[in-house]
């Protein structure tokens, strides 16, 4: 019997194993996970900090038994320690530090990403923490129940530092957010990471952005933060999101070829350098649907996708990852913020001639009650019209998720900001307009584009 | 100067002259508006009458003011009574019954549709209302407030009539709502249709299918509303919405050739079969982007988008209209019910070999608070993949008019079903799932199909 073996109990590797069953049900499939949460939704840890979800076990997107039950076997607490290519297995360590040796037939390695330590002193003193994984959590919860931390210093205003603000100050902590770069979210335009940092100050949370952060301190009972510009916070507790960086170090060991930024390289079917190892997920490299190329966009939905492209070609499939826009979105109190595609300054540097227009909308009729207006950005290239990317903001009720979503379907299909405009949307006085907000946008790219001069002829 | 000349005030008759005037700025744009609310939202009526919208002049699109400034003349409260091709010249009457000559370059028929009237006794009794335009609902408006009805009958269980039925639920009175079809909003799945009728039902309303109302008669101080298989309910109040027709004797008595199911014959460019005259809107067919051919579905979106294409062309343009999915949206209490595309009857009418599966999916992570499960019906073409429409149902809190307006796009791109698993949509816990509602659809769409003998010999 065949047999796939899996390195990593997360996203990609739970979609390989599962896809791989789907595929051939015959194939024996092990997946060795480091802790003791596989399938675990990660995405969901500061919805558990933050009370909504009060037990931490229904963070797993599957339990142990739905992934038992379709036939997969799970090794928990196992670290794999060392790959032999030629020899085709995979030796691994339980936390008594005894060792398995396993062999397999395909490989498929989904270690995912760690989160970057930041350069600063301090990082390991108690409450202290980085905010990656569920272990993270669960001390992070035993922290904030034991020594019931007043105030909180997050260190990175990204997606999970932002998360993770909400969430403490929900849970009662006084939050300050602090920032490497001029604005919070850096992922989308400042004028967006400006509202949002007005949406955290509305919640009672302080924001100083443009800071280096250089050490964090002891101080009697107190953890001091400091950094540049003489900035100085104090708090019970701090924690760390600066950022992810790919996990690559037994793959790597084993000679599995490195891609961009630090990540292992892959082709389309998920496969690496060397024959029956495949990767998939955090720790690999990223088609870009948009780029034509390889980037790092570490994300769970991808991690699934190429999870499951991975594992049925394990099984013996043929199918290609069909790439990523990085799609993505964010509820940061009551706000949403969502984009897709390439930003003015990512579509200039990969040859595009790109324009990116902001409008404001409504999410429905503004006679119905509740309507709320959203900011949408648009960005196409100006010689073709095509469409390349789009950031909205706005509020939680006002479907932005789904509507980045119809964007990101209309990239996929190479359409040109234009033809957003001969969509056929839905609408009802409740929940959209005649023409929706995303047309509305359209339309106004449309005018502006025709407003400009025409630098066609540079091109000619 | 260039003259266009518009006849009709409503969607496709406003986005016409807006179009026109857009494209150039010189030209004359006059419209003629039978009543006295130009650019109205018609689809926003029930939410007038049900208390929603307090001031009835919330529901003009924009008001009289916006348009004059765009820089177009209304003339209100005149009907169109006669074209005359050959002189382009067009006669109207005012109420007083005094008749002006028009003269043309390019004329615009957007004259909408009338509600049909069933054949039924007792149409014209006191108390009896269609639901279509404005002047509808300022009658009943009047009626509800001058006469205090505690109960409605309503005839017909389509989008109106449902959204008419939970508009006087939310007034007080009670409510049954008689529909001939075996279900409600029959423009989906029958189960879907059963959905809406438990919510219906929820709700204190009455709903009775299956009836065929024969007529309605005065007794005493009481309507009563009499059908087939002895039905018989008693109301003070009674709303028809049995469906509408175009609205074409006008342009038929000037030769305007008739296309499909009575409307207006127009090329995609919205011309008729007369020189430089154009129609769009409820009045005309509509080409289909899946049927490739001319059908009739009467929407709003449909009639700002064919409206905009003939104020386009009537301006010296080159616009085609790129046709209609049908896509509709309906919010009824707290359910909505959204749907694109072809359902397996009509596909198989057009020849397709149409596969619909029916899955349940969640709106987001269940473990986020207020996650809600949608029903999706998934219909693909069994032999090349291709999506053919979808069909949703769930809270009005699922995002599923965004979620179909997804489908629709990826319609639009002629997409399979299967690539709706490789579209790189959005994700966080509280606004969505790793693999999204549709996703989830479309994988067990290919699971059901993989799972079934396959057909294609027959068609070898």
């Amino acid at each position: 019997m065949s047999h796939i073996l899996i390195i990593g109990g997360s996203d990609a590797g739970i979609s390989a194993a599962l896809r791989a069953k789907e595929i051939d049900p015959a194939v024996m499939v092990t997946v060795v996970v480091a802790d003791n949460y596989p399938n675990y939704s990660i995405c969901g840890l500061p919805f558990y900090l933050s009370g909504e979800v009060p037990d931490w076990h229904d963070l797993a997107h599957r339990t142990q038994a739905d992934i038992e039950r379709a036939g997969i076997h799970l090794l928990l607490n196992q670290t794999a320690k060392s790959i032999d290519p030629q020899g085709k297995r995979v030796s691994t360590r339980d936390q008594s530090g005894s060792v398995t040796a396993l062999s397999y037939d395909k490989l498929v390695i989904g270690t995912g990403a760690v989160s970057v330590r930041p350069r600063i002193g301090g990082l390991a003193l108690p409450g202290v923490y980085p905010m990656r994984w569920m272990a993270d959590a669960l001390a992070v919860e035993q922290y904030l129940v034991e020594r019931e931390p007043q105030s909180a210093v997050i260190i990175g205003g990204g997606y999970i530092g932002l998360e993770m603000a909400d969430a403490l100050t929900r849970r009662g902590l006084k939050v300050t957010v602090v920032e490497y770069f001029p604005s919070v979210l850096n992922t989308v335009d400042p004028a967006f990471g400006h509202s949002v940092q007005e949406e955290l100050e509305r919640h009672g949370m302080r924001v100083v952005t443009g800071i280096t952060v250089e050490r964090i301190e002891q101080q009697g009972n107190t953890l001091a933060v400091m950094g540049s510009h003489d900035f100085r916070a104090d708090a019970d507790l701090v924690l760390y999101a600066t950022g992810v960086h790919p996990s690559t170090a037994l793959a790597e060991s084993a000679g599995v070829a490195m891609g961009v930024r630090g990540a292992l390289r892959v082709n389309r079917a998920m496969e690496t350098n060397i024959p029956d190892i495949y990767a998939a997920g955090d720790c690999v490299e990223t088609w870009h649907r948009l780029l034509l190329t390889n980037t790092y966009l570490p994300l769970g939905t991808t991690a699934h996708k190429q999870g499951r492209v991975a594992g049925e070609n394990a099984a013996g499939g043929h199918r290609k990852f069909a790439g990523s826009l990085g799609t993505q979105v964010v509820k940061v109190c009551d706000l949403v913020v969502a984009a897709t595609g390439l930003r003015e300054r990512e579509a200039t540097q990969a040859g595009f001639d790109p324009l990116e227009v902001e409008t404001a909308a409504w999410d429905h009729k503004v006679y119905y009650p509740g309507a709320q207006t959203l900011q949408i950005r648009i960005n196409g290239d100006r010689q073709t019209g095509r469409l390349l990317g789009a950031q909205m903001i706005g509020h939680r009720h006002a479907e932005i998720a789904k509507r980045i979503d119809v964007v990101a379907a209309a990239m996929t299909a190479e359409m040109t900001v234009d033809a957003l405009m001969d969509l056929d949307l839905s609408y009802t006085p409740p929940l959209g307009t005649p023409w929706d907000a995303i047309q509305v946008s359209a339309q106004a790219w449309m005018n502006t584009k025709s407003r400009m001069p025409d630098k066609g002829e540079h091109h000619a």
